[in-house]
């Protein structure tokens, strides 16, 4: 059984900030945003956990072997370089939504996305170390059925994005609503998913789904370990095997 | 009429860098992406151009304003500070849409996406500097009413994604399909359309669209100008507008 | 005659930012200050500005090019992105010691560099565009012979480092006062000076009064240009021709 | 005793690569260069190490409490995002400047720093865990007295530089070869020193040898600690005492 550990990072009171005074210059923003992101891509990564971009001023990490000091550490690091502070919150459970739906909860608790007095909260309780097993995190890593040549040497760009994107937006609700995973687009045509303890079956079937709903084949590779890190390492060659052996799911056994 | 100038940023032979020798740490790769569309917002921000991120080994940006010695500084910066390259690929045009597929048809001709032996092409023509008025650039503005509300202090973040993620889905396919524009979700609950002389009319009926397909509430604000920042810095303040006057479209007139 | 225009970057009230409430981690202020330099090294640089890091707290550009609106637009952006502001004074003229001797003032006059009340500071007048010539900048470029055979190759790194340090502490101080030059360490065996229009004879006399004073062999290659970025380049290209014919001094004629 | 870990950061063949195949432009390699140590500092940093910029292409880190694995990771996501690699090689030892001979000699018999077939070393090794104590690291945090008051707001910005620069040239010379310790220059007017186990009268020998030979009067906080983090953050508590009480030398005592 799996036990993931998520953690919900929201920028403190970022909306109401970015139109203060008046409307920040756009690719400031930007740059702050997707730099924001990459170091706590490095930070929690330094540790072998995983964040995701997902809305920018809410992202979702899995953290796995970060306890809170690490937690603590990485919003002392932002506040001490950002003009912006990030609270965190964590869940954890066999399921990685409902995990995440304690880690919401715990945070709306404290406060609005948009409430200028809470800032910085540090919430939830990581897994013990002792706990912690090699079935803990499971991932899986999708990818489009040759890309490139259908989509990207062939469309044009925007068309071409326009197919990954319905692909991801259909797969990202199923694989929530059906398998209680978290799906994250993660650049090119690659989607990176959190699960619980699926089988092939659930991945064949996730994979019709979006085959069905928008025309877009895809092809999965799973792993799992005792961090995001090992996870998706093993996701990765397990996707790598599918490539090569034309198969539409390959799940790594035992690493 | 506008006279939209996009260009497409290719990395050149991505993919498979990306798993040569075996798969790379899924961290370090982000903070590569993620960075090095940063570095695009700045360079191509200092001079009044947008850049989004796309897929991230696909990004578009609209560069009225930027000529080819811009492009050709841009691009060797990249080459001098990442392991990888960029091909840049310009058109334009009163459709963006249009202009995507010429800049997009031209980079083909050279080569596959992951054709090692295409490096660092540099392709398409500039508006010449006499030619640019004050309407080439139109920018719409998107972002869901009450998102804060109704979503991300009510739902578990990832139940307030999916929503946003629909939202995105359904417009930037309709905007292309109806309207020639290219959509880019920016973060938070934000939406920046690049739009040939649309309408009132026009925006309301997208904004229709995307209720009904996605139930998810719009409110836009347009702005235009000689270059993207100054359209887009008119749709940020015409958002405002349509925020307070709780109004669902705002377009700025001259400014 | 050169006619340098150089802009003082002083971070606003840093000092007691740093120990606010509490001492900052070390390995914080150096990421900030690090980027810091390096996003205003990309700014400056996109239009053939230098930067130097000097003190990091107060850093010291070369701007020919960069008209007022340039450095109000990096300044926001800075403001934008990091949690400190920075202030930015312009002077120019034929000495670019005295230059700076001018901006300088005109800062101090504003308030103390510890001043909470003096933020975003920007004074001073660029150049006129029609008044620049392609001897407004000269940069001489030096690096220590056979740095790698003699000293990293063969003494301890801190050694090695200790060599270079006292070379670059007698060039700087003797290049100032004798020659109203600014020399900066840019990494690795290399100073970068900025001069005023300095003869073949000044140079070698310099290289001189290093190898006296602290037994450290300079070899330099000197540029000239319309901007720094010109005149840098230059200099680059003079050092591998000096390198190349094992001479001191290389001067590049009219580019 | 103090057990020093010292680490030599070396970039692979450095030199060569900034020329080829022409020299690469001057902003590029400043970013890249403060870009590589901002990420060094964080990485370092994320487990309590402490980096100094140095000579960038050659940096030092105090690396108490990181083991091969840690150090492997970092080299491992240099690679992956810069044009660049690292070689890494470990030394420790009562004596920090002892433990650096010995670094660097590891080093040096794999072959030059501009050798193109000697690339990513890893050599040397971490102290165990279960031998370090609380006396491991020993830093020295110095300041100059009044430095706003006397420099900055008083001279012009290079004339400041100078008496800082000449200040710290003095320092790393004198703690090096008395004390057997390695002094960084790390913004402002601040020098932190990594030292064997010194005593009070070895800091105020050291803050007058400074004052003779470079007329520039300095303060000095001391802690130590398992880390170089807690060793570092002492000595900037022992420094705010000193500024507080007007004394040159605070040696904080057992934490």
């Amino acid at each position: 059984m799996t036990n993931t550990q998520v953690t919900l990072v929201q920028l403190d009171n970022y909306g109401p900030w970015t139109v203060t005074p008046t409307p920040r210059r756009e690719v400031d923003l930007q740059t702050l945003q997707s730099r924001l992101y990459a170091d706590l891509s490095q930070a929690f990564g330094m540790r072998d956990g995983y964040v995701f971009f997902t809305r920018f001023d809410n992202m979702l990490a899995v953290t796995n072997g970060l306890d809170l000091e690490d937690h603590a550490r990485i919003q002392e690091s932002i506040r001490n370089r950002y003009p912006v502070t990030v609270s965190l919150s964590i869940g954890t459970g066999a399921s990685p939504a409902k995990g995440l739906v304690d880690a919401t909860a715990a945070l709306q608790d404290q406060g609005s996305a948009q409430d200028a007095e809470r800032t910085e909260a540090l919430l939830g309780q990581p897994i013990e170390e002792s706990e912690r097993t090699d079935e803990d995190v499971q991932i899986a890593h999708f990818d489009v059925v040759d890309a490139t040549g259908k989509y990207t040497d062939e469309l044009d760009a925007f068309s071409s994005f326009i197919h990954i994107e319905q692909g991801y937006a259909e797969l990202m609700k199923y694989m929530h609503d059906a398998h209680d995973s978290l799906s994250f687009f993660v650049g090119g045509d690659n989607i990176i998913a959190v699960c619980p303890a699926l089988t092939e079956a659930d991945y064949a079937d996730a994979i019709d789904h979006v085959r069905e709903a928008a025309g877009v084949d895809l092809r999965v590779g799973v792993g799992h370990g005792v961090s995001p890190h090992d996870a998706g390492m093993g996701a990765k060659h397990a996707l790598e095997d599918a490539r090569e052996e034309q198969s539409a799911v390959e799940i790594l056994a035992g690493r």
